[in-house]
Formats: C-alpha cells, sequence, structure tokens
C-alpha cells in the first residue's frame, strides 16, 4: 500500500524518502525510482519530512506511534494507512501536541503484499477513508485530501467506531469465511475437490491468500467488531442450515432470490461510484 | 450452459435443434446462428435428434427424464448439463432399455444465465465430470466424450455421489456463504457499508448474484451433502470464533498462515491443469 502510495505521488510532491527495515525492498526501491532516499533508520528517515505516512501493519502504526515523540520531539504531520482505525486514532491521540494526525484507509489492496506487487493506480477511483480525531488539525487534513486527490482516490470522512464495524462486515468476516471455506475444502482430504472446483470456488476463496500478518492484526485490532459480525453472520448460516434439513423451499427460495435482488443493488450503486 | 455448448459444437455436429419455451431465445438462438431449427415443443425438437442434451435447471432434467420414454418411446442418447448427479443419474436408470444416458457436469459456468451470457469458449479448458450409471452403454459415452473433445473441454469420469459430495464444499457452500454475507451486508442497514466494500467483498459475495431458480434446484436436490459441508463449514466458524473471543493469538495465527498456504498449493494446482 505504501509503495503504491509513493507511485501515485511520484513528481506530485516535494520529495519521497522511503523507510523499510528490509534491505532488498529498500533497493528496490531505489532502482525504480520509486523514492528519492531509502533508510532502514526511522530517525533519519522522518527527520526532514513534511508528513510522514505510516504503511505497516496495525500493530506496527501503533508501536511507531508511541515511539515517535522521541524519535522526533519537534512533533510534524501524520497519515496512516491502516486497515483498522480506532486503536490507531487512539494512540494518535496520546502524542503530544506537536503532533497533528488523522487515521486513513484506502479502500483498495491486493492479496498479494509487497513492494513488488506495488500499482501507481491502485487508489484511482477508490474510496479513501478519513477519520478525524483529537490530534487532526486543518492543516493535516488539508495535505491528507491533497494527497487523496494526487492519489486519484476519493476522500470519505467517517468516524473510526462506524469505520471499524462497517469494515468488520465488508472486509474482515469475508477474509474469514474465504479461509474457513479453504480449510474446509483441503480438511476433505481428496485431490479430486480441487479438479471440480471453478470459478466460484476461486473467487470465494480468493481472500484467504491475504496476508496472515496483516490479517491478524486486523483482526486483534478489531476483534470487538469482528466477533460481533461474526456471529450474525453465523446466525445467518444457522437460520440457513435450519431452512435446508426442514426443506423450507419458498422460505429458502425467497432468500435466495433476496439474495440476487441485492447483489444487482451493490453492483448498481458501485458502478455509479 | 446449453447456448454456450451449442455455440462451441457449431460446425462440428451433424446439426444442431434447439427447443426452449421463450420465443425471445428460440428467435434470438435462431438470428445468431446458434441453431438451425428451435421449437418450444420438445416432441418435436428431438424428433431426430441422435443425442439429446438436457441443459436446464435440475428438477427440470429429472421432469423431463420421467416424460421421455412417452415423448420419445423409441429412444434415445442422452446426456444432461445438471449441477448434481445422484438424483438424475437415478432418474436415467427408471428409463426404459431403448435409451442410453450419461451424466455431465461442466465445472464452468457465469452467475449470469440466458443465451444472452452465451459463450463458445466457455468450456475450454475446463474440467467437464461425467458420471456412468446402469444406462450408460459404451455408444452414449464415445458421444459423450466427443461432445467434451469438441468443445475443448477435459473429461473426468467420477461416481455421482463423490461429484455430489465435492461440489457440496466446491460449488453450493461457497453460493450459500456469497448470499449470506449480501445478506448481512444488506442487514447493516447503513449504506456506507457498500462504500467501504472494495474487491475483496465484490469477490466474497460474486456468487449471490447466481441465479435463484437454479441454485434451488441445486441445493433441494443435493441437500444431505450440502447440510453436511455446511454443518463442516459452520464448525469451521465456531472454532474461529472461539480463538478470536479469546485471543489466541498463536493459534489463531497458525490457522491464518495454513490458510494462505493451502491457497497457495491451490492455485499451483489450478495453473498446472
Amino acid at each position: 500500500m505504501g509503495g503504491s502510495l509513493a507511485m501515485a505521488l511520484r513528481g506530485r510532491v516535494g520529495g519521497l524518502a522511503g523507510v523499510d527495515r528490509h534491505a532488498a525492498t529498500r533497493q528496490l526501491a531505489l532502482r525504480r525510482q520509486i523514492v528519492e532516499t531509502a533508510t532502514d533508520d526511522l530517525t533519519t528517515g522522518i527527520a526532514n519530512a513534511d508528513l510522514v505516512v505510516l504503511a505497516t501493519p496495525v500493530r506496527s502504526i501503533i508501536t511507531v506511534l508511541e515511539q515517535l515523540p522521541h524519535l522526533r520531539p519537534e512533533g510534524c504531520m501524520l497519515l496512516d494507512l491502516g486497515s483498522t482505525k480506532q486503536e490507531i486514532c487512539t494512540a494518535m491521540e496520546k502524542l503530544p501536541d506537536e503532533f497533528a494526525a488523522v487515521g486513513g484507509h484506502p479502500m483498495c489492496g491486493k492479496e498479494t503484499a509487497g513492494l513488488q506487487a506495488a500499482d501507481a493506480n491502485l487508489y484511482r477511483g477508490q474510496t479513501f477513508v478519513l477519520t478525524r480525531n483529537a490530534r487532526t488539525t486543518p492543516a493535516v487534513e488539508a495535505a491528507a485530501l491533497a494527497i487523496v486527490s494526487a492519489a486519484g482516490a476519493r476522500p470519505l470522512f467517517m468516524e473510526a467506531e462506524e469505520h471499524d464495524r462497517l469494515v468488520a462486515m465488508a472486509s474482515h468476516v469475508p477474509y474469514l469465511i474465504s479461509a474457513a471455506l479453504m480449510h474446509c475444502a483441503a480438511a476433505m482430504d481428496d485431490n479430486a475437490v480441487w479438479a471440480v472446483s471453478a470459478s466460484g470456488f476461486r473467487d470465494t476463496s480468493r481472500l484467504s491468500g491475504s496476508d496472515p500478518r496483516m490479517m491478524l492484526d486486523i483482526l486483534l485490532t478489531n476483534r470487538d467488531a469482528v466477533s460481533g459480525a461474526l456471529s450474525a453472520y453465523r446466525q445467518m448460516l444457522e437460520q440457513l442450515s435450519n431452512w435446508l434439513e426442514t426443506t423450507e423451499e419458498s422460505t429458502l427460495s425467497q432468500w435466495l432470490y433476496a439474495a440476487q435482488h441485492q447483489h444487482v443493488q451493490y453492483r448498481q450503486q458501485k458502478s455509479k461510484d
């Protein structure tokens, strides 16, 4: 996500400095001219930055936010790209007055992580959620909006609590049901299951290939909302299971037609975006 | 599925006659030269056919199989494209000796049904399951293999019971979990859920747009296998829910890594096909 944003911002900002602990990633970023300088030292990397963009798994973002007052005592502007917002915004609010920060979450991504998969057009036309908090100043909000605009995304201000509750159902539960499907197919212990799996299985199981490190941080920093969404989801499956077992054909049929109808409405909504 | 198969077979068979009860579909099939003749009368439509391909929802296939001894007393060769195989093969086995029949299920498809969505290349490179039964003769098996080959698909012989058990997990449960996701997202009753939904939600919910009529027949003719697969799936989600609530980080982490690993293996398996 960070690499893709840097690529989208090239030539549209005063300069780009990258911080990454992996030498291979830094070398690739320099070779592809995604950044002008690259270092593994956070203090050096952010020393001259007007705005620092934190683009790591959620719990690493929180760790860096806790270290920042020591690493950059004079403060700076901050935007993060973390997938959950409540714990990050709470950590931002603990920063001293020298810091100005706004939470961010671009609603795009790939199941393939890493700079190799970076794409300058990843953000184009996508929703970029921004969450204000007690550390959000007009200046950092304007800077964040300029970045969102330069990347070709559409800003959407939202409370951190609402964001986390909605993405629990729109993103985190889809990941879990995809991973559970992959586990259940493998548990059949019959190689023919892969031979009979077609595009439906491919798409429904795609998210199971997501980066586990990133997803673990997401699940653990959004545990209550994910648990709530998963509980609602499991109740839906229980109902469905009962209808199947008691052959309630008309109830089941209505439910299938309603799902198709909702899918049409959802696709229409997205095509208008 | 029937329209796509007819398009794939054009010029490779002696002739193609279509039977459909909708006048608009028949007109489209004639105008696009997908078939040479089209009728809404089954008796007329199959009168001169060497081989009849049944390509309707599963319960309609079974109804036609029950009518065939009256409609065509001299018998014929039969292949079906139904998504579940046990009930269809049982119905095939009740046919008199004049009929020769083999069950078929091409592992491809679109969530968009109908002749408008027909595609001559739909079958290319895809697995085409064939299920022998008491009515399967060498002649109908050879005819079915010729059709599979002409469509560019790869035949895979399988017992009807194994097919139904495997597709319950590889296809029918994916449909149900996709439809349940769509229902749960809609039940949040907050339009912002669509704004924060990205490619992950789009792919995981894609199957919810499938044809409800076709899916209802599939679910009801494969009720036991679908119930069993859904039960295993629900147990997986229950376990997951417990890990989340008790914050069993290392167990959860291992499970996420195993899902990603399995996804890589699955993709490698499919890329070899």
